[in-house]
């Protein structure tokens, strides 16, 4: 395993044919984004390129496949695009694949076994790097391209709303919107909502409690709560981000229950509180303003846990 | 009164001293962040200038006013900023003030009566103007000023989501983030609600109601649901945006009882169907997408003009 340069990185593409594009279980904007771009580019450049999901596309990311077909080829470059584990590729995507021959990514946690690694913990999405190296491979964007690397931008910054936002960030996107419908990328991903998903927001409020004097606040949502309001994967996007909003508030937890007895836990916090630490305790990680951890048990027991961390930790 | 250019208003500007910068009633982030920022630029280039806001500046935009005092001198220079028509300057603004010499705005329907106009319709904030005459003006960047363009030019278009953010917006951001806390800014006009805030927004979800077939949603607040929530007029901004959230809604009509049996209407569109044009059959006006009237009455019976307007137009 080396740790090389963008420079490498785009000579290594440009170098290699027949790409296996990999992208990260509970696929979002910037995986797939970001690996749909670089299957097209790489396709525009004469290369044959297929980009493996796990799972199918969700449908609010459709868009990103309009013009995807899988091409038929024996794939002989594996290159992983915004996984951050070996554990976040999933079974059907690493059917095949003996190695990994690159990883791009942006998270600073990373620890993917790949021939080659490259790693931007400045960037805001992996699709930042993935723009870079449209650029340096000289291949002119178009709305596909442009698509991707926008959803990718935009989805891991919150619409250039998140502190992990930079100058960067902002030049990017003022290079690739006139190539896409970014105004529809935008209305899929920040505006519309489904009416499941407006239920779910508003029982998630009833759920909250706050502690160490205000500056924590905790919400849940159970598998009956889900069930009882026909709420998908899609309707339980971003209700992490619903606590740290009250006034006050300093860390946000929220709770999840999946199946197996397991609570998924997703903490945001405001500068100065750092939620890799806190979830660390509970054997998870992240970023310092948004991490997350799993936690077995009752929703009683599991919350007592999270509520004394809490409380001990501000 | 006379169509300017941008040169033109450069030139305005560093011809004269002892400004006045008007400021519209209702002030937002783009009104007060372009006239403060304008007013830094100006005192900077050794002018005297003062901003003049319709009562206090709201507490959430009291950073603006962080390093600013009202400086002493008889005002020989009045421009407004951000600042549409006449009758959307208070009293207090314009007290003493005989005419206006100079108008910068964005909106393509302004009617200010002023010596020298300036409209940049496609601007997505007149902050955006302001940036270029701070970068004509040989003003260097310092937190006042990129914090005030920072805030119209991100309030404007919903943190670089709306559809009328450009790629010169983007630009904008880019250049002037390295100079100002845009991660606070942020946080206090995209994040942080305040408890009030949120009680109303669930409140108002169980107004909704739905017509044309889904595409169109209405919502209503009233003066009573307001005193007991205890909210105020901050806690009523954004809800405009609601009922345009929900899936399959082209048109979100918002109702909002004022004093005198009146109500204020809001209504967001998707692209497509013009706002504005439906609001103009009420005597009001704006924008294609995001448009406001006045419509006299009690509640049902203004809501049942509104949902016959809205079934014929849609």
């Amino acid at each position: 395993m080396r740790m090389i340069t963008l420079d490498e990185v785009a000579s290594l593409l440009q170098e290699n044919d027949d790409f296996k594009l990999l992208t990260h279980i509970y696929p979002d904007g910037d995986t797939l984004g970001g690996a749909f771009a670089l299957a097209f580019a790489l396709r525009k450049l004469g290369k044959r390129a297929n980009v493996a999901v796990n799972g199918p596309v969700p449908s609010k990311f459709r868009y990103l496949t309009k013009n995807y077909r899988d091409q038929e080829f024996e794939p002989r470059y594996i290159v992983s695009v915004d996984v951050a584990a070996m554990t976040l590729l999933g079974d059907s995507v690493m059917e095949g694949v003996d190695k990994i021959d690159l990883c791009i990514d942006h998270h600073r946690t990373n620890s993917v076994a790949a021939d080659h690694v490259y790693v931007d913990s400045s960037a805001a999405a992996a699709c930042e790097t993935i723009w870079q190296l449209v650029e340096m491979l000289g291949v002119e964007l178009d709305e596909d391209i442009a698509g991707g690397i926008y959803t990718g931008v935009s989805t891991d910054t919150g619409c250039f709303c998140y502190t992990n936002t930079t100058p960067r960030t902002h030049e990017i996107a003022a290079k690739i919107i006139p190539f896409c419908d970014w105004r529809e990328i935008n209305y899929i991903n920040f505006v519309v909502k489904t009416r499941a998903k407006i239920k779910m927001e508003r029982m998630i409020y009833d759920t909250m409690e706050f502690y160490a004097g205000g500056k924590c606040a905790i919400v849940y949502t159970t598998i009956a709560m889900q069930q009882a309001l026909g709420a998908g994967d899609d309707e339980m996007e971003g209700l992490a981000n619903i606590p740290r909003q009250v006034e006050g508030v300093e860390m946000g937890i929220t709770m999840r229950e999946k199946e197996g007895g397991v609570f998924k836990i997703s903490v945001r916090t405001n500068d100065g509180i750092n939620a890799a630490e806190f979830c660390k305790q509970f054997g998870g990680g992240g970023h310092p303003g948004a991490a997350g951890c799993s936690i077995e048990g009752d929703l009683g027991t599991a919350k007592k846990l999270l509520i004394d961390a809490a409380e001990a930790f501000l």
